[in-house]
């Protein structure tokens, strides 16, 4: 999408240098920075610490840290280390697993000598899907979104919340729950977005808002507090959320806080849609409450919060009194029976095994 | 509570200047600063740019600002017009009403030259019966906390998880939601707080933590997205929470994101506690969501996080990018019907029309 008045991706192989850009995430919204990744420990990291972050971005750098890495050493023994230490830097994101399964089954059927090629190859193949996926999730969104806009009196605003970043920056190109807010754009409905801060980390302050600024998307930036309330007087039309892996069940592992605004959209009757390229989808577990490990991150992440000053330096400030420990679950688990449906690149599925499996029939062995 | 070695109130009259001493709350958890009071407008600016905030404290501090005016000038001019300049700085918390009624009833009823004298026996009798009150919310509070200590096993400590700051920062001592939680400690039951950091404002992160901090509470402080992961989990065995205005059925106003913690008790199954002195009831109106007016204030509370920097300096951050509005409704409202009880002076009471009059049965004329 748009930065600016040149399109981008969130990241790429810059074909001058041959070598793998991401936008440093880690200082949107006050700097936009490209850091080019060259070991497997720039990758890593990149990963770790979330320079790059949503579950299909994330996998996408996987790949190509196995990509950069068939260049130096295409062994047997460099490939499977490298999957476990890459696996090993975020534990909740499905996608990762995913990205690193097809890198390896790809690469393990080669000699060693045709291995980088094919990396690269297989790497920015993921990309190319992810985006095409992606788009379709904007296709089959925009019909809901047409749905409710057709229900509006003239000059009234659908209004969409959107929690945390599923926008482009967390995928390669589009985003998850915010293609189909792109697609309206592009077909001149009326669309108003509240995006959630999402604390502790502000993707939805300092991406998913710089995203909609970058895109001309009429929005507020809210706190997480705000949107039952909004919800209670009619000022939201439908929740779209991303998320970072869904049981073959339906229920939805997303960025922590997800839980609390289906709980109020469903008191409120307000439809909750969760956008997902297939590839979040873990067909091997059925009950996310008790199947999906909830990473655990810093809690200096709660008690230190990013920011610009009004001399446009850039900066953490502690907000809370010394001798406060934080504690920080990272995702938080939303049962199936509060999703309204699951937009996936091949359609709207019901949030339950049997709406999964009508739109993806071809999986056998499932939880 | 305790500042340190020292015991403070919020607002107190200084026996030696005659002068009334607030403790600005703006600075905390980074700075304790004690500021004096000195004109009517010195008052309403306090309450309405938030030096004081917390229903209780607001009363009393308008109750002290009416006190202060009637040195100056003690005619009924004086009395109504310094009551609805008042009135208007903050429209949520009923409190504010109430203590200028008990102040404008006692003051009419006497000639002017006696207007100085009782005002401030007056406004000192409002935070003396503050005090009481919330004393005896802690007293009844406490044998809800004992009978869930009573479940534990050793060493396991009663989790309770509160939003906003219902401290004694709020009130003029011990709190209304803290109440049970220091007599608990007093009583050497072990427990153990989820302190929400409770954004836009942070009242959370900066007052409630520090409140924890000087009394020595373990405790831990969390975004306001993760109550509802910790309570799917049984990491929370009870919320406490506080009001800025109840009605007559029960329904809750407070600090916005009150609603969504409720909806997790409930789908959870944990008991959700409001506590309250009776002067926060507003038995003049039955249905919460439609009859509270909530405040709406400055976006830039959203855009803009507060915080201290590395080198010790206080200043303020801006989270989002340039372009991006803050939307930011201060209060929403909580159905009775998700509320476990009302904790009052007079006891528990169930969050219904039915339960309120069984504890206030002197009430004649109730929405």
């Amino acid at each position: 999408m748009k930065v600016g008045d040149k399109h981008y991706r969130s990241i790429w192989l810059d074909t001058s240098t041959d070598e793998v850009n991401i936008i440093d995430q880690r200082w949107l919204p006050h700097e936009f920075r490209v850091v080019t990744l060259k070991s497997l420990d720039d990758f890593a990291t990149a990963i770790r610490d979330m320079w790059v972050r949503g579950a299909p971005l994330i996998g996408a750098t996987a790949a190509y840290g196995i990509a950069e890495l068939m260049r130096r050493d295409p062994s047997d023994k460099a490939l499977n280390e490298a999957y476990d230490f890459l696996h090993a830097t975020r534990p909740t994101a499905i996608n990762l697993r995913w990205a690193l399964d097809a890198m390896s089954s790809t690469l393990s059927a080669l000699p060693e000598n045709q291995r980088q090629e094919a990396a690269f190859k297989k790497a920015a193949e993921i990309c190319d899907d992810d985006v095409e996926t992606n788009r379709m999730i904007g296709v089959h969104g925009l019909e809901i979104i047409k749905k409710i806009a057709a229900t509006k009196k003239p000059g009234e605003p659908v209004n969409i919340l959107t929690h945390c970043n599923a926008g482009w920056l967390a995928t390669v190109d589009w985003g998850t729950a915010t293609s189909p807010m792109y697609h309206a754009m592009e077909a001149g409905i009326n669309i108003h977005i509240w995006v959630d801060e999402t604390r502790p980390r502000n993707q939805g302050a300092q991406l998913t808002s710089w995203e909609m600024v970058g895109n001309d998307i009429p929005h507020h930036l809210i706190v997480d507090n705000a949107g039952g309330h909004l919800m209670q007087h009619g000022q939201v039309d439908a929740v779209i959320v991303g998320t970072d892996r869904t049981t073959s069940h339906g229920d939805v592992c997303n960025k922590i806080g997800t839980y609390l605004k289906a709980l109020a959209a469903k008191d409120n009757n307000v439809p909750f849609y969760v956008a997902l390229p297939s590839s979040t989808i873990d067909w091997t577990i059925g009950d996310g409450l008790k199947e999906i490990p909830i990473e655990e991150r810093n809690g200096q992440e709660v008690t230190h919060i990013y920011g610009k000053l009004e001399n446009g330096e850039n900066t953490f400030v502690q907000i809370s009194p010394d001798g406060t420990p934080g504690g920080n679950p990272a995702f938080d688990v939303t049962p199936a029976h509060l999703v309204t449906g699951l937009i996936t690149e091949r359609g709207v599925a019901d949030a339950s095994k049997e709406g999964l499996l009508a739109l993806f029939p071809e999986q056998k062995s499932v939880a």
